[in-house]
């Protein structure tokens, strides 16, 4: 069973290659009623797109959206809703040195492994582009989300040892490197033309905040909030690591400092600290969910590099061509839009709950 | 959908709460023919045992498991492993205290946000016990991997600030804490009694490094060999992070230095380095696959807290009772048996990967 | 993937064999604060017990079902429910002359081509015994559906060739084939006497009827309410064929006929005619569900019969011991309870169909 | 969860309405190093097109698929392949009148009570249309499953009280009504000529048989090889039944009839009888695979019919435009396409049955 599929109401499909026809995403289980339009999938597309930032390539990638098909008079109708991003920019002669070749860094040697068979331009069904399918779907469900109150706010919070010293999130729309702090994002800007010098390339980490979710929200003990999340956004690709709250921190901790006390606030439970990132048990406790994730620096660089070919021989390569330096300012759009898909899936898993809650629906 | 079931092809199912009848879980599609005994799941589920080691609790579990069908004379075959722990020690009176109560730290508030109800003795659903199941599910999963020639070995890598200098994997059960390094475990050993002074406890980082991986493992997109281990690694309770490889070290590395050089030896695929921590682009790429799983400190501590119970009213907890002050080293073995869960099920996705494998496999 | 779980929200996982240690199945996603007692599913699986009945075996199963997880102080919590039956009369001695032999018209050949294991006691997990587990499941769901107005009455509607001529539903208790007609009951009776007197079975066919279901139930296009159904009832061993409304008579009628006719009544949409049998482009259509599951006759029979065994050698088999000439009366709350836990998953899922309900919920 | 996935591995998920702008299918877990080419799937979606036999509408519908994805330099790659249908004839002119009125026979009233919205241009997701998606995954399934040795064919068998008198497979294509018997495809228009005559329209049968399949196929309890089919094909709009083998009639047999005997031929199991229509116990058996599945008649009849519109209103409706008198010449090639999808799944998911095959695979 390929992995194509994620979710298990709020359901998408992605396919597509950077270099076929196209790339699509198909949702099922959006629920009926949601106003929905081209332009709200396509401003979160734009913010994908290279070209609109500095250190992104400037290869025209086009990514227009276009709704195939689960939409009618503006509204969905409760049917899969097809979304599709036809492909303008295809230039295979870019990859052809490297058909037979396993790029370092790269997946080609595990596609190759696992199928026999590569399509070897771009990287295929594992380039960055593959995730405009995922942030087509992202926006669907961020937008089902905005109306139970609930929003998301990625942003780089980190380029190679250049951390972010404040966080203002209006900032993060003001640099090409969608740092939440301008400041930071000068030295890192500084910190990228080095390595652009060195044909290197770099990582960074990026964190992610959400707002408005209600308690309770998880399905123990496989499909918690944290597990779930987890699963969704390591599976974007260079994608290393991710930690919730304190994270790798709490494993230096006390309990005595680590737990969050509870309060009673307006006739809320509120807590006093958010040591658990918003996720306590697998459950949303209430508190804004909090996490991070690690991207390793783009294996794309223009350094030459000791590699084997699939004829089992030792070669050399280097990679020629447009490649980002860093996919990180990418990326954010990307990990809000799995945490979208994952949240919204879990919103309405949660509704089956309680008896109550099923009685009142139907009685 | 409560999320109980964990994987497509080797599916895991599991039920129970410490303070109920007993625990279980429900294996199927594990091939037929593996040969299985009481004893082989008996030997995971002492690792886990408390009373093990000075630092677990003197709680006797009993945790004797029982083979209730898919096995017949000595072999599986093919139906659904029943797996069950019957409870013991069930002394419900040491949780009475606690039940309108929200211990911080724990899954209470979400639990009964979510569901309305709580059965608030020990832990229910979310205790540290509730990992029997998935110890007992992770050794049949261990021994079928066996067969193909994939081990699986985790140990403590680090407790509070106390970081293994060594890896030694004999020394990890030389000492109660699981490190493989006995000298580190004797000043980790020296932070826990002094935690345990003040009524407090402490986090860790487990350490998981699987051998014998062939290249190619793992679903895309989303069912990526390091998603899926994220989403059934997070799934553990108190675990707060999980990173891959270099993790998130990576996201400070150059590409130049990130990427792992291939070479040819013996006709076979290397890696001159393993940043990638043997996954690449979600596949397995041949190397020993390695990573860390961060730990938040156990939430039940002797000190008084702060908090709420469930009619809204502000309160406080001292939390009487056994407890263990780190659950790290009983974690260690449930990292290895949700890898084993993990991994096999993506070993037999795997099989359908190729045609010329399927015609093989039928003509 | 071995196939033994059921369901998307309320999933049931069943396990066991009839010779094993005992049977059970494990229900995932039905929702908290539901009263339950192991009173309400031991009232179903005694309608399932062989000899509450003259045409059932003397063997006495003793069918008594655990709660051991998932119900605290008589409640469900949300957790998932384990129900366990333990084995008590499991005399293997029965059957170890057809350990090698495969008995024509069960599954025996299938299980061994498949898994090259067999367990020969009894059916294994093709015994009738096996919907013990399914028959416990579907008490549950059939409480929750009680809730909701929901109501579920299947019947034998047809025995070889004496078909009931009324529907009585209380008659249905009152004779041991479950017709709801005594009469009828009557000639089938001698129809069944004269059949043990040849060492002979019998077939027939179980007619279901559910009232109560609110229209646009189900979940196009697979998870359509008749498709779900077709699955679940045709998992039930010994079924072969099933039809929903006018049925296979729909393919000799016409169109002006077929249809059905809405009308307003009492504010509520209502049908003229019901050849729908309830279903309706894969909703339920506000009418009472109908449809009709055909089994053939039990395969166990006294004759003797051709076949051959696992050495590849032509043999003759006479099958001795005790067996059922029918079993179509104990698969009648088989039918219900498939019916039962299908409905109940569709109820659950329907509801985050409109975003208006969504809101409404959580707003 | 809407339902539009089918399948573990070989998983197919639809989307698209017949009046949108165009329907497809994503189909995931295809192995790599299928050939495949538009060709493949376009000579079965030209058996589904109207205007291609005098009794299908003379709607030009176009139906040209494209391969978006999946396929490089001809062969399968192993990742999703994404099947595109353009709409070319999209009049919604004609469906405007029916907009608020509930049509008999027709899903509308589901559709609006379950999602409160509903496109009603033509069928929107229930109209025969939407099947040119499944036809479309069913051609690649079909490919696959000819590569291993098994075929499938379909044909008329029924249509309305008319019978096919005997199966000549290449008969099926020589009448439009895809009956294997020219004498009784005569007999049959004559009825047709005289439905449309009176405005009506008419019901019938199809049966499928598939050669070739190995014993052993089906993952018991729940995906059997039977209860699978049956929800593969009962999903197909205006199924009202299935059976498999003798099916209804079965039900009037007894044991000793309804038995098929074993014997050994060429070193192989083979059947003296096919009662059971090549599936036993939920496994093929090694027979033929033989089932029926009855359709009623197309409900979009001209002539006048009760009815009431979504305002809660008595109402009367008279369909007017191009509807087929009947659909079952055109439900022939998906019944085709769904057992071709639901077999090759089971067929992937047969391979890890057994632990030799597994180490044989891996070591």
């Amino acid at each position: 069973m390929s992995g194509s599929t994620f979710g298990n109401i709020f359901k998408i499909t992605t396919w597509g290659e950077s270099h076929g026809r196209g790339l699509g995403v198909v949702i099922d289980g959006c629920p009926a009623g949601l106003l929905l339009s081209e332009e709200d999938i396509q401003q979160d597309m734009d913010r994908r797109k290279p070209g609109s930032n500095k250190y992104g390539t400037k290869r025209q990638e086009g990514d227009k959206v276009q709704i195939m098909s689960g939409v009618f008079e503006g509204k969905t109708t409760g049917t899969p809703i097809s979304l599709i991003i036809f492909n303008e920019d295809q230039r295979s002669r870019d990859y052809s040195k490297i058909a037979d070749v396993y790029r370092p860094g790269h997946a080609d040697f595990g596609f190759e492994s696992k199928y026999g068979i590569r399509d070897y331009r771009g990287g295929g069904r594992s380039s960055g582009r593959e995730t405009s399918a995922r942030v087509a779907a992202g926006a669907v469900a961020r937008k089902l989300l905005k109306e139970l109150g609930i929003n998301i706010a990625a942003y780089t919070t980190a380029i190679g040892n250049v951390k972010a010293e404040r966080i203002n999130l209006n900032e993060r729309f003001e640099n090409p490197l969608c740092m939440p702090d301008n400041k930071s994002a000068e030295k890192a800007s500084q910190l990228l033309d080095e390595a652009i010098k060195n044909c290197d390339s770099v990582g960074g980490i990026i964190e992610c905040s959400v707002t408005g979710m209600p308690p309770g929200i998880g399905e123990p003990v496989f499909d918690k909030l944290d597990s779930s999340l987890a699963k969704a956004v390591m599976s974007i690709g260079a994608a290393k690591g991710i930690e919730f709250g304190d994270g790798f921190k709490a494993a230096e901790s006390y309990g005595s400092y680590n737990n969050d006390s509870f309060y009673m606030s307006d006739e809320k439970v509120k807590k006093e600290t958010n040591h658990s990132g918003g996720v306590l048990g697998g459950f949303s406790d209430g508190s804004n969910l909090i996490f991070r994730v690690a991207f390793k620096p783009t294996p794309s660089i223009a350094q030459p590099q000791k590699t084997v070919n699939n004829k089992g021989e030792d070669t050399e390569i280097t990679i020629t061509g447009r490649h980002d330096p860093i996919v990180v300012p990418r990326a954010v759009v990307v990990v809000e839009a799995m945490t979208a898909v994952t949240i919204a899936d879990l919103m309405l898993m949660n509704m089956s709950a309680k008896l109550n809650n099923i009685k009142s629906f139907y009685l």
